[in-house]
């Protein structure tokens, strides 16, 4: 499908489900921005629960999104329980400003949801020349180093700074693969890989659906599971949101809004140098590009250039949607 | 050997390679807090190589270090090839004072040395009831993914919160085990696990030295490579220090000083939501502490407890040094 009749489609839907203008216009680039870049898990297949959220008043689609300046370098934003993708576009660039004005900025931001990427935030921050760190909680997903519950979301960890040249943005989940695409092959009726989750039992499940009720896997053991405690810790505890796995699912849980909370840290990297960051940081780039490749490897990237160039592969192609969710958005679309 | 013992003895042993009385106290300190907390990869196992960097004038006995007042938050020092313990010890605590001042601090340390533990600094933050991160860098260690030629250090992500009891520090290096149990294996000759180290010939290999002169394994695979790769720049490039595989290795390279740089991030948690932090703080513990607990789990710990608790118990008994380390102590504290 050509992307300008998706992106009009999608506003449609959001102004449908009476989301703003301007908000209907940010959610539909971000969904569109995941497929982009080969994210389908966040992309069109979170249509649905975005809108059924939507309807129930779980996301609250007039939100009075409240912005306290604690200093010219913190901010405290209460997103009202709006969509994710606005409280957090709006967000980043309050961190923006607070690091362009003080060289440091800080914002914590609760009562939101689900926001898409962490990357659509890091990349504004770092085309704006500036080194961010994103944070997100989410919902159980992973079991802490030591439990046989999951209690800690996938809660992952961004890192963008500029490079001179295509942002770098290292945006890793705390889990060996992200909850989305376990979802999207549930709702495919796709296999997950081997050793990324158990299911109820405990035993390591390939089924989507099993995996889902069960436990996923946290890279590296205890690492990866510190990992997503630090995370529950800075966006969850740290901004005023929920933690401690008290976060909602989107997709099962409608008892409440989701209340999650975003943690965005932006840092102007010429305070310390000046113009020799973007100096070093090229050759630093050139250190690692030219060293001997291992096997099955023609070229080394760093975090952010595969995606990129995806990105630049996909802009002049059409999406090919999977029919299901073609049909969930048809349907969307119809509703009164 | 009792630790008042110990204590002096080292500090003699700095002494007597020029390091002013304070500067031998502070090193003195955390060589040993290393041992009393089982972490004796940082401890007694790297006095001669401190030592031998200092008598080649590779660790500046007499630096001139130079803190640089950037704004109330942000500072920038410049250690003069100092010790890396003192220039960390100085910086964690400029870092503790401008987040006290302001909410937030930001401190790069550029011309330091190996450290030690990031979480002796972290401590001190947390102590005064600061989240914290540590960053450092260090010599090469990893293959970036996709190459076959070590380039990034093991590079720790440490990160520190206050919970109302024993302090949360989590202090992961990007390697799946850190480079001083390798280089306390090979001095001890012992074996180190299989699957955390190659060969030169890129084979997996359990001998420390052939580990050494290899390369080590990221955890995760890519995703540990990209935190090896986000720490690079944020102590190395963005501080002003060498990076991409430049830092000096202290035990190997004596054809300069190492150049290691450290970033310190500190938060007052309490901007946000006031003394709700630690209430919080401490119901995400307990929320995570209750889970049922994994096969051969009797509890549930978070990064730092169990470390705090093997500390408490060592610290009222000796210490106990292999025979080789402590010929080594003794040669030191002999010499002119």
């Amino acid at each position: 499908m050509k992307k300008k009749v998706i992106l009009s489609k999608l506003q449609r839907i959001f102004k449908k489900h009476n989301l703003p203008n301007n908000h209907s216009k940010i959610c539909a680039d971000y969904l569109l921005k995941a497929e982009l870049i080969n994210a389908q898990s966040h992309g069109l297949a979170r249509l649905k629960m975005y809108c059924d959220r939507l309807k129930k008043g779980l996301i609250n689609s007039k939100p009075k999104i409240k912005i306290k300046k604690i200093s010219s370098s913190i901010s405290h934003i209460n997103a009202d329980n709006s969509i994710g993708f606005v409280a957090a576009d709006i967000g980043i660039k309050v961190a923006i400003k607070n690091a362009k004005k003080t060289g440091i900025g800080l914002v914590a931001i609760k009562k939101s949801g689900h926001y898409g990427l962490s990357s659509f935030y890091a990349e504004q921050a770092v085309k704006k020349n500036l080194i961010v760190f994103c944070f997100t909680n989410a919902p159980p997903a992973l079991a802490p180093h030591g439990a046989k519950k999951s209690l800690f979301g996938t809660n992952p960890i961004c890192f963008g700074t500029p490079t001179g040249n295509t942002p770098f943005i290292f945006d890793s989940s705390a889990s060996i693969i992200n909850r989305g695409k376990i979802r999207r092959a549930e709702k495919l009726g796709l296999k997950i890989p081997f050793g990324v989750a158990l299911n109820k039992k405990g035993k390591i499940t390939t089924d989507a659906k099993q995996a889902l009720q069960g436990t996923q896997l946290p890279i590296a053991g205890f690492k990866g599971s510190g990992l997503a405690w630090m995370v529950d810790i800075l966006s969850g505890v740290l901004t005023g949101s929920s933690h401690g796995g008290k976060t909602k699912d989107p997709f099962d849980d409608f008892s409440g809004p989701q209340n999650v909370g975003h943690l965005f840290i932006t840092i102007n990297p010429n305070v310390f140098s000046g113009n020799n960051f973007l100096k070093e940081m090229k050759k630093n780039i050139k250190l690692v590009k030219k060293l001997p490749k291992a096997k099955g490897f023609s070229s080394i990237m760093y975090p952010g250039e595969r995606k990129n160039k995806i990105y630049k592969k996909n802009i002049n192609k059409d999406i090919s949607i999977p029919s299901k969710i073609l049909k969930e958005m048809e349907d969307l679309d119809a509703n009164e």
